[in-house]
């Protein structure tokens, strides 16, 4: 990792400032007497689907956002491409700063997920559904109409963001042993392991994949040993498809990331969704029940002395007007 | 209210005290900036559906049984008819004490809610789906098998347990101006009314009912208008089903609960907890939606100067295998 290209503690530290100053709130952590049983470990759940927008991605966006309008007042707005998380962070984003903002969204995205992008403003344009079409469409709206691309994770303010997830866990939780985060690009997991391991070195951070993501082979080699051009999982979980992490993300993860990889099938994190919402009485959407299961499946494979471990409940943005995902 | 037959101060501080020595959580207060937007206040959510059981009731069940082993520590079980959340409730209590439960529940009850009783070890017995069956039936466990009964909402010791619900909340939040609470025997709100409006009088007590409870009649006229034999109201709300309060609870909200009740439809209850779910990424079930519906739709009916509103989310037992709500 070249410490040139990637968010410095300060940068991590003033984003968690600024974030604070927009009124972005401070995500609550609970605990549960029956997943600490399960897991025989002290189990600190950090609560971004409690996030505004549904998921930590508000963070990464409005940080990025707030950079770029410092640097150029006059930015006439922002573009992006998503169908997810990302689309309805920076839409919000962009209203907090009061600019347009357009998210390129691929034909076929379900209504829900659309309305939820334009519910904070954002105008949205349907592109074909290959990755190719979103992102030459995002181009073409970025140079047709001066917008500036705020990328998904590979963009340092919007890890910098992602990592005040980490500002408040360690004043939240003392003597944390580990942090179990859940993976598709890498922004979350980069932002977290930056701040986390230079406030304590000790503390190990372990990536949450899919089936298929190859991350552990690649983190082990510390290499892109992925298929070209990007390929997308076979997984229910839609925020964790992208088989890849980032060029900026990558390099982070093999500094600082365990080598230990938690891969997850989808039914233990349909099962661990399904215990959230039935137990713990929290919505939350697939890619947290992908940290959630495997602790609950997995915490044997996690040294003795690891004993007090948070995990990250990405987001809670999944479809109520369908059927739960362990009815399907 | 005869002061002699309700839960003092002392009783109620010393419920708490065996409560937490019993590891029972203080369930978190969480705010959401979109609920004070709609509502023109500051809403205080007090979620006992993160409670152990998944509601408020196993405070009161565990209080009673915990009071009752120290009058009598030689104790041979406990019985008592529900097929919710008491239901629950004393199953896990009596499991706390070593105490065999058994639990009346009517013919046709859901095999979710029968699971959830037998979860904490009761033994269920099937009666007829009539109120005179299930007294009776209880009454003959009672003595046959010399189980004492601990009744849902007419005891002192389970309202002082649910009084300790207002032992937190007032130090959880300061200057609060209101408490809304969901009614349906009426323990939850007399405990709550009991311990809050003697430390600070000022505090004021609303009442949430479904449609037909005609509870702003009753308190208005400081008298039992409900028809008898007892009645079931025609609400979805399966825990606020009961039209009447009862005995010990009715003096209570008589003298500490205000006259204004809010009555709510199912229609309301069932969008406040669609809302809850999508929004707030909180599991409740109905009854919770109740009060949360209460001040969504009817916030301009309490005055100005209530500021700072504590509402109970009084359980998250809600069926997850069937079709949501909203759904339906």
């Amino acid at each position: 990792m070249d410490e040139k290209e990637v968010p410095s503690l300060a940068e991590i530290h003033i984003a968690a400032s600024h974030l604070r100053s927009m009124s972005l709130p401070i995500t609550p952590i609970l605990t549960s007497s029956i997943l600490n049983t399960l897991t025989g470990r002290n189990i600190y759940l950090k609560c971004e689907n409690f996030q505004r927008t549904g998921s930590f991605k508000s963070r990464g966006a409005l940080n990025a956002v707030l950079n770029a309008m410092k640097i150029d007042p006059n930015l006439k707005g922002f573009v992006t491409h998503s169908s997810g998380n990302h689309g309805q962070a920076l839409s919000y984003a962009a209203s907090i700063v009061k600019r347009p903002c357009v998210v390129v969204v691929p034909r076929g995205t379900p209504k829900n997920k659309t309305d939820a992008i334009e519910h904070y403003g954002a105008e949205l344009v349907i592109c074909e559904p290959t990755p190719a079409s979103r992102t030459s469409t995002c181009l073409q709206i970025s140079q047709e109409r001066d917008f500036l691309i705020i990328p998904p994770f590979d963009h340092p303010d919007v890890i910098a963001g992602q990592g005040t997830i980490a500002v408040e866990l360690l004043e939240q939780v003392p003597d944390l042993d580990a942090i179990l985060v859940p993976v598709s690009g890498g922004g979350l997991i980069s932002g977290i392991a930056l701040y986390a391991k230079r406030i304590n070195p000790n503390i190990r951070i372990f990536a949450c994949t899919p089936e298929g993501k190859m991350l552990e082979e690649c983190l082990n080699k510390q290499e892109r040993l992925w298929p070209e051009p990007p390929q997308f999982l076979n997984t229910k979980c839609e925020a964790c498809r992208l088989q890849q992490c980032g060029s900026l993300t990558f390099p982070i993860m093999c500094s600082l990331v365990e080598k230990q990889v938690f891969t997850v099938s989808d039914k233990t994190m349909i099962d661990a969704t399904r215990f959230a919402f039935e137990r713990l009485k929290l919505v939350v959407e697939l890619a947290a029940g992908l940290s959630l299961g495997a602790i609950i499946s997995q915490s044997d494979r996690l040294d003795s002395n690891i004993r007090n471990i948070a995990l990250i409940l990405c987001g809670g943005n999944i479809d109520l007007n369908e059927k739960l995902p362990w009815q399907q």
